[in-house]
C-alpha cells in the first residue's frame, strides 16, 4: 500500500463495499447491543488499508480525494454507522496531523496507524459550551516543564479506551480569543491525569463509546501538540467533520430504505397473495424516501467535488448545506422506513430500528439545524460569516 | 369506591396526575431498561381504584365516561407510556366483558381486578395478517368436550406473564367471514397449551413485554368465551383501542415537550449568561411543538365527547382522526424535542430519548397511517366504509 | 334588532350561513375579478343586522360573544373571503369605539352603521415599518386649532373609498414611546388632505381594495379622536385582528376542501366508471386536509372561548396560536385542494384557485409566522413578552 | 447557425441567460396580465437560434444534448415561465418530428421554424380523461379521401392561435389499444373544422394561452400525420415533457428565491438600521429554500445526464424523479418566498406573486404527484411498470 501508484477510486470503493457487507455489517447489531467499539471491524479495515484513507501516500496512506472519501464513509455507514463515525473521526485527526504536524510528528503518528492499526480520536465537545452557538473551549493547556498540562472536562469522548491517541481541543492558557488560543494535543490513551467514569448509555451510535473524561493535571510531552495556537481554526479542516457526518446520515438512511424495500418485496399478508410491494401506497412511500435521498446524495457529492478549491468560509457553507439536507432527509427516511415495515420494525431482530436510533443520535452532532441554516443563509445573503463564531476563552483561573 | 356516588372527574384526574408524578413516572426508566411490566405502578393504580376505570359502578368500578377516560390515559402516559398502554389494554378488555359477558362472567372477572388487582391483556395481532389491511384472525377456536380448544400464533402479546387473563381473538372454526367468526376467549395465564419463548427486545414500549405466544391445543372452559361469534365486531369497542392510543401518543409528546421546555429554561451555555429560553429560535421551536400538540389534544377530546352518541362506523372515524393527528404531531414533537435539547438528549439520563423511542414504537400499532386516512377520507367523501375490512377466515384445517 | 332579547347564537349563525350561501358566495368571483368592495354583500349583511355584530345591544347591535363572532367570520369567509375580511375590520373598529369612545361618540358612530349601513375601516400599516418586528407608527397626529392634523403614509388601506370612516393609527406628535403615543382618529371618507393613487392589483383578497393613502395636512375635528394616547395598546383589542384572521383562513380552507370533496364525488375519468372518490389515494388526500383543519378550528374556538377572561398578554398568545395553526393548515389545505382537483383547478371557472390566492395573501397579514411562534414560545418558556414590541415614535419633523 | 461546428454549451447558455435577463424577463409581467402568447420573446429567441434547440444540426438546429437542453429551459423559466413552457412544448414537438417524420416532413417543418420562426404546439389533454390515470385519447382520426379527418375535444391547447402547427394526439379509429392507436397529426393553425371559444382565464401560466378546442370534421392532408400508429408511445419522447417541466419549476423557484434574497438585502424596517438580511430568522428561511432547490437541480441534471443511454421505462423514472422533487421544492420555495418578502409580495408590482401562481399552475400538469411516486416506487421495488398505463381507445362511434 506504499503510495506509489494512485489507487483507482472505484476499485477501492468496490472493495470497501464488499468488506462492509461481508464483515462489518454483520457485526453492527452486536456492537450496538454491547455499546463497545467495533474493534474487529477496525482490524479488517486496517488490513485492507482503510484506516489510512487520509494519510498521505508518502506515509503509506490512500490519500483519498474528498469525493472518494465521502463515498467511502457513506459506504461504511450503510453497514455500520458506528464504524463509519469512528473511522471518520480518526481519519479527520489524520488530516490535522498532515496539515499541522512536523515531519517527525507525521512520520510517528501515521506509522502508528499504517503499521499497527492504531486509532485516533478527537475530543472537542464540553458540557458547558455549545460549539453551534459559540466556538469556545474551556479545557486549558499550559506549558509546564517537560511539556504541557491539560485541565478541563470533555464529553462525548468518542473511542475513549479504544483509540491510541485523542486529539484534545484546548485553549492555550492566557489567550483571550479562540482563533488565537485553540491548541490541539494528541494525548496518548495512557497519559496520566485522565479520569473517566465509564458512563455511556445512549439512544444510538452506541458503539462509538463516548463517555465524559476529566483532565486533571494531565501531562503530555511537548511534541504532542500540533501547530501554532489558533491555526487549526483557519485550515478548512474543522469543516470536514460536518461533511463526513452528512455521508454517515445518508449511509444510514440508505440502509433503512434498502431494508424496507426488500421487506416489502417479500412480505405477504394473508389473504393477499402478492407482496405488499404491489400496493400503490407502499410504492409511493418507497419513492418518497428514495427521491430526496438521491438528491441529498448528489448535493453531498457536489460539495465534496468543490471542496479542494473552496476557501475556508466556503467549505463551511458546503459542509452545512450537505449536513442540513442529509439531516432532514435522514430523519424522514428512517421514520418512514419504520412506518412502511410496520410493527415488527421496532424489534431488534430487524435492522431498521437501529438505523432510526443511530440517525436521530448522530444528527444531534454540531452544528445544529438552526446554525447550519444561518451559515448558509448568511452566505446566500452576502452577510459576512464564517461557519463558527469564535468566543473568548475563559479567563485564567 | 363502591359505585354509589358519581366520582368527580376533575378530582379523579387530579389524584391520578399526582400519583403519576410521584410514583409512576419515577419508575418509568427502570421498567424500560428491564423491559418488564410496571407491576408496582399497577399496584399503586389498583389501590387508588384506577385499574377499574371502565368497570361498571355496580361492580365497584369508576365507570368513567369517555372524555374522562382518555384524559386519564393521557395523564398516565405523561409519566409512563408503558403503564398507560397496559392499563388501556386492560381497561378495554373490561369494556368487552361489560358488553358481552353474562352477569356471572362480569361478576367474576371484575372482581378479579377490583378485589385482587388482576390485569387483563388483549391479544389480537398475528404474524401473517395485518389488521390494517384485512381484519382477519387465523387463530382458531373450536368447541371440544368441556370447553374450547385454541390453536394458532399471536404476536405482540402485551403483558404476557404479567396479566391474569388474556382476551385472545380467535376465529370460530368453520365460519367463513370474520364478522361472523370472531370469538374472544379469556384465557387464564396458567392455561395449558400456551408456549412463549420470551423473546422481546424492541425499540420502545419495552415494559409492555409483548413477546409471541403459540397456542397448541390450548384448552379453556366454556365460560371463558365472550358473547356470540362476530358480535364483538359490531359493538364500537374495537375502535376504543385506537382512541386510547391517541391519548397515549399525546401524553408521551407532552412529556417530551415539558422536558424540553424546562431544559431550555435552565440551560445556559457559556459565554452567554442567560438560559437558551431567551433565544428566539428556541422559542419558535417550543411553540411549533406546543401549538399542534394542543390542537391534537382538542381533537382527541372532541372525539371522546362525541363517542357515546356515535354509531360504530362513526366511532371508527372519530378514533382514526384522533389517532392520525396524534401520530403526526407526536412524531414531530418528540424528534424536535431532541433537537432542541441537543446532543445530551440522546443519553438515557434524560427522559426525552425514551419518549422518542416509545412514541415511534406505539404509533406503529394498527391502523396504519394509510388506513386511517382512507377511513376518514371515505367518510368525508360519503363512500361507505367501516374502520375494518373483514376478511374471510382461513378454511378449516 | 334593538338589543332587548339575547339573540340565539345558533339561530344567528344559521341565518348567516344561509345568507352567505345564497347571496354572498355567488358574488365572490365577481368582486374578485373587479377588485372592488363587496358593496351589495355588505348591504345584505346590514339588512340582516350583521354589520353590527360587535356593537353593544344598547346601541342596537348584536354584541356577539367572541366564540359566536369567530364562527360568524368563519362562516362569511366560506362564501367570500373579502366580505369576511372587510366586515372583520369594520367590526373590530366598533370594538375600539365601544372601549375608548365617549357616549356621544358611541351613539353617533354606531348609528351610522345600525341605521345607515356605513362601514368602518382600520388603517394601521405603513410602508417603512413592520408591525411584526416593531409596533411603530410614523404617521403623526398633532393638535391644531379646531381639531387635529394628520400627516404620513398608510398602505394596505382596506375599503378605501368604500367605508365611511377610517380608523387611522397615528403617533401623537412629540411622544417618544408608542404605548404612550398611539392615537387613533376616525377620519371621514371625505376629509380633506387624503390622497390615493388608486393602485391596487394584488394576488388575492382583491375585493378588500386596499391601496396606499397619503395624509398631507389632513384635518379632522377634535371628537374624531378615540381615548387617551397609548390606551388602545392596552385593551386586548389589537389582538382581535389576528384572532379574526384565523377564522378567515379556516373559512377559506373549508371552502376549498368542500369544493375538492364535491368535485371528487362527481368527477369520473374514462375508462373508469366510478368517481375518483373511490380512489384510496384521493381519500387519503381529503382526510389529510380535513383532519388538521378540524383541529385548527377547535384551537380557534378554544381561543375564543378563553378570550373574555384572558388578560392582554394572554390574548396575544391565544390569537397567535390560532393564527399560526390556521396559517399552516390553510396553506396546506388550499394547495392540496388544487392538487386533488387537478389541472382544471387553475381555471377561474372553479372557485379553488381563488381560495388559493386569497389564503396566501391574507396569511401575509401581521404578525408573521416567526413572530407568532416567538410570542407563543416566550409564553411557554415563561419569558416575559407581549404580543407587540413597542417602538419609539419618530422624532418630530 | 447552420450546424457545421458543434456549439459550445456554456457559451450558448450564457447567451441565453443574457437574452433572458435583458429582453425576455422584462416582458413577463405584461404577457401574464394580458394572457397572450410571448410573441416578441419568441421572436428574440428565434433570431438567436433558440427556437431550434432540438432541431438536428443537419436542418440548421442546435441539436442540444439533454443536459444542455434542460439548463436552457430552466434559464428561460427564470425570466418568463410562459416563454419557457411554450418553447419547451415547441421543442418537444420537434423531437417527435425528428424521430417519426419522413425526410420530407423534417425538411419542411424544421424550415418553418429555422427560417420563419414558426412555433409548434402539442395538444394531448382532453376533458374526459386523465393521462396520469390512464393514457387514453378519445379524439379520433380516420383516413378519408385526401387525408385524415379529426373529431374530438382537446383542452389546455397551449399556443392556440399563436403556433403555426399543433401536434394533435389522436386515436386511430378502430384500434382498441392506445399503444397501437396513438397517431399524432400536425394540424395547421388555419385548418378547417377547429373551433375555439377563446375562454382562458387561469391562475397562472396565463401567457401559454391554452383554451379548449373542438375538432369537428377537421381535415388534414395525409402527410400531416407522423409515423406509424402507436409508435410515438415507444420512443421515450413522451417522457421528455415531464423532464422539461421539472426544469421550468426550478427556474421559477429560483427566480422567486433570487427576488426574495435581493429584497432582504435591501429592505430596512425602521427603527432598525440594517437590512433584514441580518436577521437570523430571515437567513434561515433563505437557506431552507436554497438548499433543497440546489439538490433538486442536481437531481434534474443527473436525470438529463443519464437520459441518452436510458431505455423508455428508465426515462419515465428519471423524469418522474426530477419532476416530483421539483414540484415539492418549487411549491415550498415559492410560498416561503412570499412569506419572507411579506405583505407586499402579494402586489403585482413585485414578481414573486407571479412565480407563486405560475408554479402552482404548471405543477398541476401530468403526471400527478401520486402517479409520479407510484412509477418511481414500482421501479425501486422491481414491480414492472411503464410511466403510462395505456388504456383502450373508445369504440368507434
Amino acid at each position: 500500500m506504499a503510495g506509489q501508484a494512485t489507487p483507482d477510486p472505484e476499485a477501492l470503493l468496490a472493495t470497501l463495499a464488499r468488506l462492509t457487507q461481508e464483515r462489518i455489517a454483520p457485526r453492527a447489531a452486536h456492537y450496538d447491543a454491547l455499546a463497545t467499539n467495533p474493534v474487529e471491524s477496525w482490524q479488517d479495515l486496517w488490513r485492507a488499508g482503510f484506516l489510512a484513507m487520509t494519510i498521505p501516500r508518502a506515509y503509506g496512506g490512500l490519500e483519498l480525494d474528498m469525493p472518494t472519501y465521502v463515498r467511502a464513509i457513506e459506504t461504511l455507514a450503510q453497514g455500520c454507522a458506528n464504524t463509519a463515525m469512528t473511522v471518520h473521526m480518526h481519519a479527520t485527526v489524520h488530516r490535522f496531523i498532515a496539515a499541522l504536524g512536523t515531519p517527525q510528528q507525521q512520520a510517528r503518528y501515521f506509522a502508528e496507524t499504517v503499521e499497527a492499526g492504531k486509532l485516533f480520536g478527537s475530543w472537542g465537545s464540553e458540557p458547558a459550551v455549545s460549539l453551534s452557538r459559540t466556538f469556545l473551549v474551556e479545557t486549558t493547556i499550559r506549558a509546564v516543564p517537560g511539556g504541557y498540562r491539560i485541565d478541563g472536562v470533555k464529553h462525548f469522548c468518542t473511542m475513549q479506551g479504544g483509540a491510541a491517541y485523542y486529539l484534545v481541543w484546548c485553549a492555550l492558557d492566557g489567550r483571550p480569543e479562540m482563533d488565537q488560543a485553540l491548541l490541539q494535543a494528541l494525548v496518548p490513551a495512557d497519559a496520566p491525569g485522565m479520569r473517566c467514569d465509564g458512563r455511556w448509555d445512549p439512544l444510538g451510535m452506541r458503539a462509538t463509546y463516548s463517555p465524559s473524561v476529566v483532565f486533571d493535571h494531565c501531562l503530555v510531552p511537548a511534541d504532542a501538540v500540533l501547530g501554532p495556537p489558533g491555526k487549526a481554526t483557519r485550515l478548512g479542516l474543522v469543516e470536514v467533520f460536518a461533511l463526513g457526518y452528512a455521508a454517515i446520515y445518508l449511509g444510514i438512511a440508505q440502509s433503512a430504505l434498502d431494508f424496507a424495500t426488500q421487506y416489502c418485496q417479500q412480505r405477504v399478508f394473508r389473504p393477499e397473495n402478492v407482496p405488499i410491494a404491489h400496493d400503490p401506497a407502499v410504492q409511493r412511500h418507497i419513492a418518497a424516501m428514495a427521491i430526496p435521498l438521491e438528491a441529498a446524495r448528489l448535493l453531498l457529492y457536489e460539495a465534496a467535488r468543490q471542496w479542494e478549491h473552496a476557501e475556508v468560509a466556503q467549505r463551511g457553507v458546503l459542509a452545512n448545506k450537505a449536513k442540513y439536507l442529509a439531516t432532514q432527509v435522514g430523519l424522514q427516511v428512517t421514520t418512514t422506513a419504520m412506518q412502511v415495515v410496520g410493527g415488527r420494525s421496532a424489534l431488534k431482530d430487524l435492522p431498521v430500528e437501529r438505523a432510526y436510533r443511530d440517525l436521530r443520535t448522530c444528527t444531534l452532532m454540531p452544528p445544529t439545524v438552526d446554525r447550519m441554516l444561518e451559515v448558509v443563509g448568511k452566505a446566500k445573503l452576502g452577510v459576512a460569516a464564517s461557519m463558527f463564531q469564535f468566543g473568548a476563552a475563559a479567563p485564567p483561573a
